[in-house]
């Protein structure tokens, strides 16, 4: 365990084996950290609200934390958790392992998230979200709850597995994006989209199967992605999307 | 007075009583901070700046500005400003009662902003801005004030009582968005609105009065919204909405 | 010299004469900062990463870099940058003289910036971009760079000289804006622009020469913006701008 002198923490919080925690950080008292993670410096981690019910903050093992990035209390992330910097995390969210939040992204809590989840930078997730496993999130993109703004109905949005959404879209109250769809850059889409579709405009119109986007060096398809890229993915997974028909 | 021994406030500052400043928080010389007023950490209140003409800044009473933000000297705010994590505020700006600023808002200063607006995540508010009261302005929402950037003919936006913008949209230079419209997400939007209309599309068009959308639950027309939605306004506010034709 | 006694400057790092450093800041072991430069409080100035190949980063004289700001180690700024709050600068960045860059912008890093290049605030500019010199990105621009997301192809953006790019505009990767191009706010734009021509809508369309606009006063042709406006440049370039046909 190595904690800054700068670093503030709470002696009620649980601190694994080898984490590390930055300068000027601030650990609250309801967190729990795993072993082997870093938090940068900046940070508050175990922000308490009344809307969290009392909850702890799980961080789960082998993750990073960076600089200014703040967690409130009453959420769950398994194992391998990595951000960029200055992340906004609210309570109630349930994530799964090896989840990338980027920077400036925005979490505003109540909201499920799978394995394997990529947001990039500067994403605005709203409340009441549910998102699959290994989806994509491009930048300035924002998933809305809100029927009729301002009001007390939050009709969030479903995001289902593969699914890739490109940068600065919307995608309103109650979608569905559902598996291997691709939203195109700068599209508003609302309700349920068939699987393994592009979608693109605003609002958006259902365009083609994604199976016709070649790839830049045309080496063959470009959807679904898994069959090509694999960064960051453990080698069995990749082995079993590869073995796919 | 709670001040986190972290902290830096320079003695010229005037803090009131029951004020809490959070951990690694400053507070510069040229600031007024009312009482019950909470500033959380990692703040800086009252950065210094040529353009503020040596005018303090002022924070209400009950207000609570949440960690990381930052608010520039020689703006106004009266009483319960609430805001989320890193605000950017800067210099003259004139705003009322009740004001509520999300996480990552960047106000550019030199505005006036009316009672009890709202102002959700990420939303800009660029230079000579004139916003009313009971306005809501959602994630992402750009108000600018250029008509052939870059210059330095500024022509800010209107925005009128009761109005709603909704998530991504901009409101281009000199536009009146009139009492009760409502723009809809990932529009874009000029000239002069008409009361209580819906306007959407990029270019925005109008579509039809608000009265037409209905509440989620079919209860009833969900518009005005001041008709359903009263979370956060005090109860003869809430009377006198409810007793209008 | 001037380091505020809460700073954190490691004693490898090069600190030029007359250099401030703010409260609370941390300057890590791989960076240069030239004379007169001012580095605001709660930055990070040389954060390491296995990707800067060990390079440092160097911040020319002059240069201003305010609070809450990140710059990785493995860039260069030439004199007088002059940064917002909350800016996140990874590394392999190559700037001329003269940056500015705005609040809450985002430079994913290996990318090429010319001189007296404007980025305003919250601005994403994606790895790969070319940009060339006198360059104007306005709010929540992004430079996107992956044709087919998520791959491991990035083809930047080039953006060259006097192009302006109005807000909330998502430019596709691979695109050109030519010298003197404006793309008009909330616009999607991809290919390759003619020089001196305006482009807006999503997806956008060639309008007109930029010549067409005229100022707000009617006092004769907005474009070339270099023709009249002059906030920030040097005499002598002024009066080049202003001795062309």
């Amino acid at each position: 365990m190595s904690i800054h002198p700068t670093a503030i923490v709470s002696n009620k919080a649980i601190v694994g084996a080898n984490v590390k925690i930055g300068a000027y950080t601030i650990i609250y008292d309801n967190v729990e950290i795993a072993e082997n993670t870093v938090i940068e410096a900046f940070c508050e981690i175990g922000v308490s609200n009344h809307l969290s019910g009392g909850e702890i903050l799980y961080i789960g093992s082998n993750s990073h934390i960076r600089s200014h990035s703040i967690f409130y209390e009453g959420s769950v992330f398994l194992e391998s958790l990595v951000t960029g910097h200055r992340v906004t995390v609210r309570e109630k969210i349930k994530a799964g392992k090896n989840l990338q939040i980027g920077t400036l992204s925005d979490l505003q809590g109540h909201c499920e998230i799978g394995d394997y989840v990529r947001f990039h930078s500067n994403v605005h997730i709203g409340q009441k979200s549910k998102i699959g496993n290994y989806v994509w999130i491009f930048p300035y993109v924002v998933l809305t709850n809100d029927p009729h703004p301002p009001s007390d109905t939050l009709l969030g949005v479903t995001v289902k597995d593969f699914a890739v959404i490109a940068t600065m879209s919307v995608i309103l109250p109650g979608a569905i994006i559902s598996r291997g769809c691709l939203v195109g850059a700068h599209s508003s889409i609302k309700g349920i989209t068939e699987e393994d579709m592009i979608y693109a405009g605003s609002p958006a119109k259902k365009i083609c199967s994604t199976a016709k986007i070649k790839l830049h060096d045309k080496s063959g398809s470009a959807y679904p992605w898994r069959k090509h890229f694999h960064r960051g993915y453990p080698e069995e997974l990749v082995k079993q999307w590869m073995s796919e028909l």
